[in-house]
């Protein structure tokens, strides 16, 4: 989770977009900066698809267990040390973001240039698409026939069926808004050298939002890893568009903001640490 | 958990009180005072209702998940995990003390002014309450049949039937004293620099605690948290005064005095530290 | 688990024994080698007692939770993290032990004066006394009937029906042999400024050797909790002795003697660091 | 899992073989040489010994609770959490591997002598043996005949029945794919300081594994304790060769080569840390 590559921040604003970047490291041979992306790039796709495959892997390992009922606890366990375990390989390298609100969050922040924002949303998208793939290819006949059946395949956004919409977007909004306010406060400069258990925090506050909220909406808070279940699973989403992607997105804009605003460094004290040009306060004593 | 507005506590105890120093905020515009404050009482409001809301969706997860049953062991753990999500966004910024009896205790052991406390309690009242609120809107009808029918409302403190009302006391009693008393030991200022991993610590003594008397009392430990649910959850709390209210503030003052007594560096040498006068004990040797 | 009262050892060495060092503690008033003792005396005590609370009641909570299953890792969490709570209170004031096997340990790796060996045992005991005779108040007249009719006390050493005497002391054995290894892994010198994450490490520990040997035995380790709680549950232990008094001691020293032998510091650089008198070993290159 | 003992790594080279150097060692008494070489084979062997006992006994204790049903998060569980008491304990000393997979990736990320690879095989396998003999011993009548009527020893790897020879051997190739990742991230020079809470991080990433790919084999990883297990339980493993043994040490060879390629520092930054030749890259700006 921490910005090591923030360094490379002032030269990503020089070239206008990323692509620009790619393209001419290839062409002038850069190779410092094209082994930067790369691996960040690499990181970020790689961590996406060990989260989602040890995520979904043991929400389906509750089917190989016991037929008719899921214990929600164990799905919550499942994702919430996936996601340590992805922090620790990614967290590094490209931040294991995993979820383009997160990469949005830290846009808003001031930790990551908008123009890293698009070609994450890309790499999580293929990261999950290909982590979904391959536990699909798990399955034992039983389980197809279970899916096909009972239910809608494992680990696809689903809705608690005695719920409203207005109540599932509620509980994606309220689980989003608190990840981005704990992240924020995770990444805030005050405390950057305080890193060592960064990953155990997170993976239990995303343990705590997945215990109040999984049973309920599943407690995705990503609307890449959505999209890529939901294609590759094949359900028709319905009206769950505004549930897993407005919902999230709007609450990670929020949140936020709000922490930018009101907890986050008086701007020319967080930024003169960046080495960033400073716009001064009125002075007050 | 830390302290970093400790440095502010001069001002403080300048100004007569916290009223007299938001008045004076706003009259004179002094811009610097007034950001900590609104920035502190927004992060205590904004922790208590994360935790307040989490904690009590996970109670409320157990009635989607089986209805005659609810498995403690996943409510002690939503509680827990949810206190160290509230910690690790909180934390660093008002201490997230979620609590009065936290409050108080953090005030008899010297680390904050004690015009703070009724502030604290008032935020942490709003807090809870509209975190309440907003998990009572996700409840399904059935479960509000259930509620009506069968029982109280969700996270209202409630005592297992069988147990007497000192028994239930006594449960409220000591789980706040050992509470205070793990929670002084982590501020102790001979240990100020290791706060790594202090969320996480305090969220699996909160889990122990639960683990303990969960059963008993629901172990809250919280006159304020205790109110908000009580007053909208509409149950008539009986003799619950003593074993909600009473019980959580004497074990505080008896946990925090012995802590500061027994433990605590000695006056002269712990208040060097922080820079106020200095009472010096009789020299021996 | 730190041991910040190390630099009173010196002191110790002087005086014959504790006993003396408390007597001249109050005959001459030396003040503060009382108020050390004394508070290295009163955090052990209150540590001991914190955990057997902690821990017994957790026990308890699985007769009030559900009556004829106790889950057992109900019990090993309740267990692991009330030692995860009275280690964060009283780990940096007396090491909190918590079991002479502990201290005995600590005596032959060289980190506490053998004098100290019976007091903390005196001291657990109490602290372990008091505890247990607390939490059997916060029994139902339901779960008194239940412990005279269906088997013995909660909490009191107890042998799996069907495995014989050499198979339960093995499981004690086993079991003290890892924690004290583990332990005396954590206190090692080279790693003395890494403490910030101790007790989480010894809780987990903890909860490893509860799930592996706690259905067996208990997984006591603890002869002074052992006495305690049979003293005042009342029951025979008949051919206990072994199994909970010789199988841990037998196994803290061998388990200490070995990382003595091989892992700790040769003497004369450990020693060294703790400015004792220098044995040299003979020079090698 | 440091590594404190690389500063020998030069006189190792010098040296032709590990077992030179224990002759040598013996013939001209170089004691600290000796030493060294002694300490970590000894914190190797027992730290096996250890996991596989702590891990083997939880997977035990679940026949001596309920007959017929293993709940999997115990097991998982169980052996996470003896994953992190292996770490605490041997960690410091011989890195505790557990696995010659995991030595195998350490020699390709340049952490490691080739020459110690076969050793530590050897006390991996020894540690194994002894510790699965042990546990085995704990087993009561009951649970020896349950064992020959119903299915294999326990702790034995296994495949689910319904699953394919592929899917199992995709099973273990991904688990140990992420596990070897997360070690190369955890070992990464840039966070050599970073190490207080390291044994927690791989515990918790050990139970992300085991609950994703538990139930489908076992989720061993780990071909030195399958060898040991499968000689002393005593079944034929049939096609498990590939399964437990091909399909972990390419998924080593490939993870640990995608590290060292991708994410590693450059050859050159990184081994001007380690005192050794430095092969400069062509300069590009």
């Amino acid at each position: 989770m921490e910005c090591p590559q923030k360094e490379k921040q002032g030269k990503f604003k020089n070239a206008k977009t990323v692509a620009y970047n790619l393209l001419a490291a290839f062409i002038y041979y850069d190779q410092k900066r094209l082994m930067v992306i790369l691996r960040m790039s690499i990181a970020e796709l790689l961590s996406t698809f060990m989260f989602v495959m040890l995520g979904c892997a043991s929400t389906m390992a509750t089917l190989w267990w016991d037929f008719y009922h899921t214990p929600h606890t164990q799905v919550a366990m499942g994702f919430a040390f996936a996601y340590i375990a992805a922090l620790e390989f990614g967290g590094r390298i490209s931040g294991a973001h995993l979820n383009p609100c997160v990469t949005l969050a830290a846009c808003i922040l001031g930790k990551k240039a908008w123009a890293e924002l698009p070609v994450y949303a890309l790499l999580q998208f293929i990261g999950a698409s290909v982590g979904y793939e391959i536990v699909m290819a798990f399955a034992r006949p039983v389980d197809r026939y279970y899916m096909l059946e009972k239910g809608p395949p494992f680990c696809v956004p689903d809705i608690l069926p005695d719920i409203s919409q207005s109540q599932a977007f509620s509980a994606e909004f309220w689980a989003t808004f608190f990840y981005i306010l704990v992240l924020a406060g995770v990444w805030d400069s005050r405390v950057r050298d305080k890193i060592d258990a960064v990953s155990l925090k997170l993976g239990f506050t995303y343990l705590a939002l997945h215990l109040a909220f999984g049973d309920l909406t599943g407690c995705y808070m990503n609307p890449m890893i959505s999209v890529a279940v939901i294609m590759i699973g094949g359900v028709k989403p319905g009206g769950f568009f505004a549930v897993f992607f407005i919902a999230p997105v709007i609450a990670t804009i929020v949140a936020a903001t709000i922490y930018r605003l009101a907890f986050a460094l008086p701007y020319h004290m967080e930024m003169e640490n960046w080495g960033l040009p400073v716009r001064k306060p009125p002075t007050s004593k």
